[in-house]
């Protein structure tokens, strides 16, 4: 249990075995279905989510509970003591005297960082500034070896922000604890991979090319990691409906791609993605936001040192 | 156990013969006082209030918790991936991976509906649009037959905003399982019943004559159900005031009906009831919220199969 | 166990015996260290925070969760029916019959007391209008006597806004209980104790004295009980900021008092105390902060007269 009492910032703390090990208590947990342990019945959860947030705080409010465990928090700052200008490390402090761990989210790059080293308790980063959310890469690299068996040998593309997404970021990161065969990077030239990423990945050695549109590379593809682009980035708002528009996935180019291609997506999306690839066999984000529950099961687990 | 897997959006979704069972076992839930079981101690609720609430979902959290069980969820969309301009029908699959069952609150007609075709869990309508909420209606009609030891052959009065308060329709709608023996409709001319809630009594063979004051038919009375008359239903605030000081149930009104009458409202209430109703004989409405709790232990527990 | 049953509105409805009771059973929780009980596992506690709150709300909360009883609640009433003009009195008795007892933040004074008298349950205060907030003060002694061994005798000041801070008020009444050396009440001209609880202090012989300066007294100190001073209190910005300075707690000021002297403070803090002192000697807050939780741990228990 190399997890036991660990902070996890970012996704980069993690080797890969213990990527692996988690994924397989992953797997125990969606084997059993939807039911409730005594696991961690005497911890409790500090859930401090200070930007807005459903499906991230959601699923650790659900993995902890069917552990066994509580949770406590707030979601959202206005209604908190930080709406009086109380600062993020006595925030942490206190939080970490009433309860076992914390989920941080917080807008700010290297707010956990920041809480980590605050804390005596292990805090989780539920996503902070715009290159970490590593429980959310989890998933995703959770996702792609449900489908494909395996993330070494694939052939992946990250589309849309790359820039400001931190989602996009954090799996760029955590592909090169695998052995992906080529990575895409699919995004118009304002919202390009920014370059301490990409640093990463060139001394990980993982090969990738840039790209400014998905029909160059869809016939290549094994799976299209696709991000909200968000109309704040361009200040001229014509500029965001041409751009929005060239990086819609819809079902026509989704055909032209390779057998098995699979959409990711982080979620919540709004209309990245044509509603009819929903029902299709590309869509595999409905699935992938599901398994959100058992990852960070397995991750709750492993973190408090439990045996499953 | 006819109940067990079933959505619940409006309350014509149940039989009389459903509706009965489930006040037999909110007797026995109510009987028993206050107290925790673990009967529903492997689920895990959601409770999506995209409009805010007070009653309604801290009775479904206090029952569910009582049961054994966990809510997971949000009051008001700020905070959550709504905000980012989610569909419905995405917030609502995110919740159905969560979670065993979703209570909804939306101010939309037809939410419920869409959630609960979308949902593989089941959905229960804890309000949406203007037209229903079975639930309020299941309490309601609960307090009528603790209070008469029956709803056949009652005088019964709707009376206040007939036309957007959700709870008067539903409740109309409601009593077309059962045989009351008159449904007087009380509203200014603004706010008599919608045609179709008419169209469905009509439909069922209910009686009911439509009024323009209390006053008039308050001698024939068993129940009067108060709702709120709201200020934004009104473009001209004097007319908002007339309306409002006719339709004040006050205790000089109250002494005019029959022995035994009773006030029920579904709360919360402002100054439609005179504060010294509160007090007096014909107050039922405290009781009825505290039924709350009971009524909705008995639909969980019946949505899920449980024998109590 | 004589607070079973009984409302809390204000510290002085306790008696010394009582409090140090309740100062028993926390050292048997704090001893214990994190851990999670089945004392009150059929029991639901409602968390009315009518006031923005962080520290009073989540750590009610985590006590009960830790003691294996439930939470239903609100925090901030924009998303409640108190928001439709539901009054206190009925919000209250809606709770009162979902829940086993009642934990009150309000911005008016006399809220709790309102509420105590209309609810069955007990009743407690979370902190209301200027006065009153006992589970806040339980905390504070509760620190001195682990830090002293002691209240008694002890010379203690109370430092800042010692006029609309209900913690320092309550703290100042809760010292009537015990017998300290001396009260020192240091505070800018606009921001003095109030008459009413100056009258309390005299009435229980309280030696104390009234000081512009917290260099002029600190050589005497055991104790300084900081208080936020907030920018709203000062119609002029300009004499806000030059009483602000002049009430900052620095590391030069704390080296000039005796050895030994903590600070204590119900936080949040904003920069009323340099950040220096926070890693010091002096600090007593981070810790008096943790000890909420084993504190009102066990009031709870006190409260639902369960034997620890």
């Amino acid at each position: 249990m190399g997890l036991k009492g660990r902070d996890v910032v970012s996704i980069l703390d993690l080797t890969r075995g213990e990527l692996e090990a988690l994924f397989e208590t992953a797997d125990k947990f969606d084997r059993r279905g939807r039911a409730r342990y005594r696991l961690l019945e005497d911890k409790v959860l500090a859930l401090a989510f200070f930007e807005p947030s459903t499906r991230t705080r959601l699923s650790f409010e659900t993995a902890m509970k069917r552990l066994g465990g509580e949770t406590i928090g707030f979601a959202g700052a206005e209604a908190t003591s930080v709406a009086k200008g109380e600062s993020l490390t006595d925030t942490i402090r206190m939080l970490d005297s009433y309860a076992d761990a914390i989920v941080l989210r917080h807008r700010y790059e290297g707010a956990a960082k920041l809480a980590a080293e605050v804390a005596e308790n292990p805090v989780i980063n539920g996503g902070d500034g715009r290159q970490h959310h590593p429980t959310q890469s989890m998933i995703d690299l959770y996702t792609i070896r449900r489908l494909f068996g395996t993330i070494d040998g694939l052939n992946i593309a990250l589309a849309g922000d790359l820039r400001y997404a931190r989602t996009a970021a954090s799996l760029a990161l955590a592909l090169t604890l695998f052995r992906p065969r080529h990575l895409y990077l699919v995004s118009p030239p304002q919202l390009t991979m920014r370059p301490e990423v990409l640093r990463v990945l060139d001394e990980a050695g993982v090969r990738y090319s840039v790209h400014g549109s998905l029909d160059d590379v869809v016939e290549e593809l094994d799976v299209i990691y696709v991000t909200r682009i968000q109309k704040e980035r361009f200040p001229d708002p014509m500029e965001y409906e041409k751009v929005r528009g060239s990086y819609r996935i819809t079902l026509d180019l989704l055909k032209k791609g390779r057998k098995g291609l699979k959409v990711l997506h982080p979620l919540p999306k709004v209309d990245e993605i044509e509603l009819a690839v929903d029902h299709s066999e590309y869509a595999a984000y409905f699935q992938q936001a599901a398994w959100g529950v058992p990852v960070r099961m397995a991750l709750l687990t492993h973190i408090f040192g439990v045996e499953v």
